[in-house]
């Protein structure tokens, strides 16, 4: 499989000047379904924003719904709170799909799909919007648990900071495929080339060591229902 | 396994403003040591720079020599060079080894590792230099192929960049083990409570459909020498 095909039809993201495909074009795509599709396969996105002019990037965890990303904000709140009320930031989602080895070091790659959103994100204040922003989140890392699980308390709801973000400006990249010089000179050598593909798998359910004998994993998690990205070992065999 | 210990002995770097550590500093370390091995650990960094006032984040692949690291710079090169000559930067590598489940949904976590980095880079301009550089990307994303495929020609090291930042101001963050309820009065509920693994797995190498016949997997890549964070399929058999 080549490279993705420039986006045709379905352009529904038009490109700013930020997120406009500069480089590699050819691997960039606004179409809101391959948007959707990147930053549904994962729960952990790379939240950036700007804290006395310096760049600062953290881990979060965040789900989806319809045109809205709620990120839990917990370890950013802090310092989008001193920034400022309304702080701008960038959010990243990447899968790494695999080592791309060409016979040149210089083709040398990696296949990645990869999600840049920029917005400026407002704090969820309501009680009821706040709940439903941590039930997209939950449903996104852990599908099953927002049912499962005991539902957050007021005071756990107060001390938790949701933020909400629109995907109003967007781009996605995504390389997939073998390496670039399967048509050029450097066939001729007698070298490799390929990928090795990198996938993420859920191991079995670990139990807290605490746990009272007796109570098993509940089917959502011990029947596969995989986090987003990943598969199961048994998919592997 | 608790939670990681703060951090004991060994104290190598200075917590500064932005690396001392806030939120949750039973979580956090900033011995050296623990952030060599977090960085060893991977090979895909998030980038962060200031552009027009706005935070970008950036994924691209990176490699530690020491107290340097190299990152491969073409994706955000751009950014860079029109940000300014020295333009700050934050670099941030994260694990996801697990989804940790807790009797309730506040207590619900990842298990992760993650080092952040801040500092200002320089773009590696000197040809030796910058080859060393790349070496050091190629080897902790692919180990092996650095001596097994064709080296760069002067043009497409010209066409490369190199960006090189010293590891002078940064902090780890790592999270594992069981959830946090395991001594509340949650644990009266009959709800499973523990973590569900994640682990990078490397499938076997797929070989370039234009390959010419005969040429196998070089001994690097078929017998088990796995990218950074990653384990062979084998393994979890």
């Amino acid at each position: 499989m080549p490279a993705t095909s420039p986006p045709d039809g379905a352009v529904q993201m038009a490109a700013t000047d930020r997120t406009r495909l500069r480089r590699l074009p050819e691997q960039g795509s606004h179409r809101t379904a391959d948007l959707h599709a990147v930053l549904d396969a994962g729960f952990v996105c790379h939240l950036g924003l700007v804290v006395d002019d310096w760049p600062m990037v953290v881990p979060t965890t965040y789900g989806r719904s319809g045109d809205l990303l709620f990120l839990h904000g917990s370890v950013a709140s802090r310092s989008l709170r001193a920034a400022k009320v309304s702080t701008p930031v960038c959010v990243t989602v990447t899968h790494i799909d695999g080592l791309v080895l060409a016979r040149s070091l210089f083709e040398h790659s990696v296949n990645y799909r990869c999600a840049v959103v920029y917005g400026v994100p407002d704090f969820v204040g309501d009680a009821v919007e706040k709940l439903e922003g941590l039930r997209v989140i939950s449903d996104q890392v852990a599908p099953g648990q927002w049912e499962y699980a005991r539902p957050p308390s007021a005071r756990e709801l107060a001390a938790t900071t949701v933020l909400r973000l629109a995907l109003d400006e967007a781009s996605v990249k995504i390389r997939s495929g073998p390496p670039d010089d399967g048509d050029g000179p450097d066939t001729d050598l007698d070298l490799w080339a390929g990928e090795i593909p990198l996938r993420t798998v859920r191991l079995d359910p670990v139990a807290d060591p605490t746990l009272r004998a007796g109570i098993r994993p509940p089917s959502h998690l011990s029947d596969g229902n995989p986090a987003p990205g990943s598969i199961s070992r048994h998919d592997l065999s």
